[in-house]
């Protein structure tokens, strides 16, 4: 059983964080919340979610799980206006799930769940971590498009970095200690990461909200960020391009 | 002869509205305003369109005909700004219509109009009538849209309802008598549309012009609704089609 | 040598007006500013366009010549905000021009100059002297643009136009003596030109930039307008296309 309502927000920025990785994706329900674990099709990255029952407006479920397409979702989410409530039903006789928003109804079939198994998350022991706001990694973003197709995160005492090398261009964001929410750096660390789900995942994430790096040399970079108020969370998981030159 | 002034806006609300059927229209012009009727190629609406001379801000006309290439009036108006007037004159000796906007002056070729019949109109009596505004008709058409290709219009004695039933989802909006203007709804009536002629009308007609909807069992709805404050209007007449379950 | 600061906003319509004309140019660079001679590959337009030191906010340099990939620098502007200082330098060893633009730094190869040799601007003696805010030649290339491909200058004593004669429609804008900044024609004067190239140039320029249209019969126009607050300019000469009628 899963009955819900949440703001229009909420659910619009957990679905294009989502949909960066996934077009189809499994949610765990519990009477405390929801979640999910994911990984993308070339399992480049994983991610995993959490929206607390205080992420809702109104929230009341038992152990079920709901797999739902998220273009779908999408569609839903373009017939609320900013500010609107969206109420949300499993319809177990049917194997629906049923939107409200205002006069409006709109039933969509839920996804057969019964292949897509919980990947399992690896356990990381990554020191270094970087908070920093996504408003300034989205600059450091955009500097770094036009040049490759790879942005490499360094970070040392004192700063941190964004950088991007072409045949006969570069880009780089330079960040230092006092531009930064945090900067907990033992040593110099760096690794390569394709910019295309870097970009994907930081892009969908509000300017304001302060992201964490934990970033270590030719290795996975994790990257942790609140949701709805912190009432629900991300960790995000990327693996390394190794580096030629 | 024909020679009038129009705000750009009431123009442009009238060619929206025409050019969702045909791509050139009749114009019968006569001395207390102009009117035309049209089918759409496939025959499955027609609509009937008034504008009296109180929707010019100055008219002089005597009984004459004016076929014009809506295409070619929508990139006219794209030269007025919010709140010009527009000058249109006919000008009989070179066949041509004359549109002057500030300096600028326009000149087009009149369409020949000889083979372009007026469409006879039906004499339907339909009981059935729901008066609603075309912002809330819009909301169930965006909901509509991703679900499948038609929509049934349903009203009994106490809502009138937009539904659209997909192979997977559904979707509708429900209105109650209390969110209605007039529902004067002798018995339940339902008939099925084809989406994308229903949408692209009510889409072209400002969100808080009150439609008119005449409905009744398996039948063509007639949509009526006032242009320029009132000084012109539109009969649409819309072919249902046969539902299959 | 060339080091200097310069507000986004001229860099942006220095770029938008020189990129109608060529994809890649030189800058020739001296202590007293920058200027550049280039000519599109049809040979039907000419720019010359100089920025003075005062253009800039900041400006330090010796004679040297730099060439560069103008869609390069409007990824660069891309990465300003409004009201943003870019800063830009030569980096002679490597050959590079390094822009910085708050913590970003983007670093480009220069394009070979050796190549590109200045064209020679031949000298004309135009009598006729319109002036005209870019806003109203705008409006006049709207107007034209869904009529035809050329578009005519005529202007004479008392007034100036844009007008533009297609197979079955027309469109001009006339503007009176009272309309224009200034108008110093001492007889009937019209030559035809390619509206592209015409429309590109004036739709780069802001609309309020007061532009000298010098114009003779079948003969090239001169168009000139400031740059940067008057610390620069634009002379661009167009050919005229014959007229066949």
């Amino acid at each position: 059983m899963f009955k819900a309502e949440v703001k229009s927000e909420t659910l619009k920025g957990v679905v294009n964080i989502i949909s960066t990785l996934v077009d189809e994706v499994k949610f765990t329900v519990g009477s405390e919340g929801i979640s999910l674990k994911a990984v993308d099709p070339a399992h480049v990255a994983m991610i995993e979610l959490r929206m607390e029952a205080g992420a809702f407006e109104s929230f009341s479920a038992s152990d079920t799980e709901i797999g739902v397409d998220l273009d779908k979702i999408k569609d839903v989410l373009k017939l609320a206006g900013s500010g609107d409530v969206i109420s949300m039903e499993q319809d177990e006789d049917h194997g629906r799930l049923v939107f409200r928003i205002g006069n409006i109804t709109r039933r969509m079939n839920l996804v057969d769940t019964s292949s897509m198994s919980d990947p399992k998350v690896p356990q990381l022991d990554i020191q270094s971590s970087i908070l920093v706001s996504a408003g300034e990694l989205q600059k450091g973003i955009r500097a770094a498009e036009t040049v490759s197709d790879h942005i490499a995160l360094t970070a040392d005492a004192d700063f941190f970095e964004l950088s991007c090398e072409g045949d006969t261009d570069s880009a780089n964001l330079r960040l230092e200690a006092s531009m930064l929410e945090r900067l907990d750096v033992p040593g110099r660390v760096r690794s390569l990461f394709p910019l295309d789900y870097f970009s994907n995942l930081i892009k969908a994430v509000p300017a304001d909200t302060k992201v964490e790096i934990r970033l270590d040399n030719d290795y996975p970079v994790k990257i942790k960020f609140p949701l709805a108020d912190g009432n629900g969370g991300v960790d995000y998981l990327l693996a390394p391009r190794i580096e030629s030159d």
